[in-house]
């Protein structure tokens, strides 16, 4: 079983009459109840709740961590964004999305910018699989398509990814990797594009596929047990006989 | 179920009473009763079997393919080596172990001379874990020693590893990178280092939990399916409002 | 002084009327006579010359070498492949062009089919810089654009590269890894996607001036000097007070 | 001319006799003097100057900056390290050195803890070049010594390096990723590991030499200008036949 907690600001739907037709129940709601939830336990947390819903007691309870903000980034508390970042060094899985590039969270961990262009006009977006045989891109075809998105174009001021899973087309002339994916500490990150609050994004099957394939790749794993600081006296080496 | 393939050279367990004597069986089955086999579905293959154990069939029906080779890298025929390099390429995954390294598929596969430093002396080796977070180190401790080796040393001539999981110590003086991961084509490579023939190296429990932890880690997914070819005419686009 | 070998296959230019209009002296003299030449020396080198004017003179003469072929890859002979391969993990930088990803050198260098997709359309083509700091992309814009050229689209089926600098967006609806480099031995490679004979692309001054950026990036340096091979006896450690 | 800032905390040897006898005119003065200062000008920065030395002047003024710091990370202003991650982000390149690994900047760029095992033990230390192209290992050997050296021990909690260029070996038996690089926006950045203070490793003259490689490497280039923010209206496409 997969903990999963979806974190979304949860402005946009309460202020705005069109977007608020789009997601009723807010971004977060809609990602919970769309994707695949075999083996999934959903939890919800947003900015208004009292430590925006991430306690310690919460964060220790999850495995994999999905955040969407846009215009409330600076809202969250410095507090709240280093114990994140402490919990995914640890090995919580985080997958942000969209205007989720530039929350604290994400550039505390890129160490960048994260600056990119935008351009809300509807563009059409197609995402290509350029790592086909990564986890997350399972079960998809060559690419796939969103009828109408914002743009996001290069130049995208991350780290070089250590996986590039997609790249969008755009058909105002601009490209993006969209789907990228980077190891800090004993945690997992997988950014991806899609998902301005002004389309119905997050209702896309390809979209709710790639998200779901992507908590599985996240989800923590029982690693090798690293050990820190003062390492003296020098640690015993057995006997060359022992094998 | 994967179905996994050991291939071994066995030559020198056949002409050698020391290395027969630790090896009665060959170093292939000491892995294949080594291993975890839960899940995992063992077949060997040897170079004198006709096509060397790796017909199309075998091969089509192999997940996971290990391979130790030596003395007789060259007696492998050619012809095999492209069929094994192409099923790569779909997806099967390859676990070369130590001297492996010379053998034509390692190279084919990697590009560069592969060429390394070496030395006969039962150096100890202590393997460090420098990914912690990685599936191949699931279960380990922050490093494990083995008590007599052949020594490896850098430089070791291979492309960057997508992924540098250990890094090895010998006593003599020298450091190795003995854990490294590639990604070629749809399927996925390890190369594990341990495992000079006069040496027990393959009853050693972390050598065959790092090997049973690969094969889990090599076995390919359903991935992403690729288009290749000319691609004309061009693509019908979506229409717009189709999400 | 950089020393450049350009290698063409030059074929298309003396059969086809339209392609012999566009490059009259061939495709290797329009790149000759187009880079920024300071510094750098120029020799050509063709399929019909004798060794395909690639001899072990012209090799060890050479600190790069440029390659297009398209029809006649599987006339190159293997010997000389053999022989570039080597000269390139010996620190030769090598940089492969359009339909070059193909030719048996760069198959060899790989370990991949290197297949991709294509469409003869005129599609224009954007070339977005997805890394601006390279010293490949030093001193142009966000991107630039030739009017029309073949598509090639992804998959593009090639090891990750090393570092990623552009990507191709096409009007039809693809994108691609047009700019590419890894390293093999002590040489730098460079994949860069423009110039379908059937296309003036090699008097763009854009793709030119990336083309001059890369013979300077790709010739070797006067690195550290590995050895292999066997290391017995033990190396001496020298005494602990000599600093 | 490359404009160099060696910047020092420049305690230890303040308030430590041993130490204030191996560097009696402090760290960053030993490294200014030691390294080939042929086409660089050396400028020094220490914690007490007014803004520790880092003024908006002074860093638009440099191209590389070195860091040294230990016991006083703390002591660093918060409005300074963001300063410095700017210039970082814009093309200067930074040189981390040893105990640097837990300063601000180094956290801040790397988004991990940049923990390690350490113990002070006068182990020999052997740096293995493990990618001798780079050119920041140019004009090494297979290997240098450090006849005694504070241990480093993995696991280094960094993001994995863009590339890694020496591990080191230490007599205690422990391996540590000694040489390491990383991108940040336009920045390039070294993390080196030698340099404990109590020891006179900063006359080293191979440690010298790689700190004056490493300096050349990481000066900027003049890359491709990349635009971010708002993109509309679209831009213009230029006609298809103007290549």
């Amino acid at each position: 079983m997969i903990r999963l907690t979806i974190w979304n600001e949860y402005q946009h739907e309460k202020i705005n009459e069109k977007i608020a037709s789009i997601y009723p129940e807010g971004i977060h709601t809609a990602i919970g109840k769309g994707i695949d939830s075999t083996e999934v336990e959903v939890r919800y947390a947003t900015l208004d709740m009292p430590e925006h819903g991430l306690t310690e007691e919460v964060l220790n309870d999850t495995d994999v961590l999905i955040w969407w903000g846009h215009r409330a980034h600076r809202e969250v508390a410095d507090e709240i964004v280093d114990r994140v970042q402490k919990r995914v060094l640890q090995g919580m899985g985080l997958i942000v999305l969209h205007s989720g590039h530039f929350s604290k969270i994400f550039k505390k961990l890129m160490g960048t910018s994260c600056d990119l262009k935008w351009r809300e006009a509807g563009d059409r977006e197609r995402l290509w699989v350029v790592d086909p045989a990564h986890p997350i891109a399972e079960g998809l075809g060559q690419y796939f398509e969103i009828g109408a998105e914002e743009m996001y174009g290069e130049h995208f001021d991350i780290p070089a990814p250590d996986e590039l899973i997609f790249v969008s087309w755009f058909e105002g002339g601009e490209v993006f990797r969209s789907g990228c994916t980077w190891h800090r500490g004993q945690g997992k990150i997988f950014y991806f594009r899609p998902g301005h609050e002004t389309y119905p994004t997050y209702y896309n099957k390809d979209v709710l596929h790639v998200i779901s394939n992507a908590i599985r790749w996240a989800a923590p794993r029982h690693g090798a047990r690293p050990v820190y600081g003062n390492a003296k006296p020098l640690e015993t080496i057995s006997p060359k006989n022992e094998t």
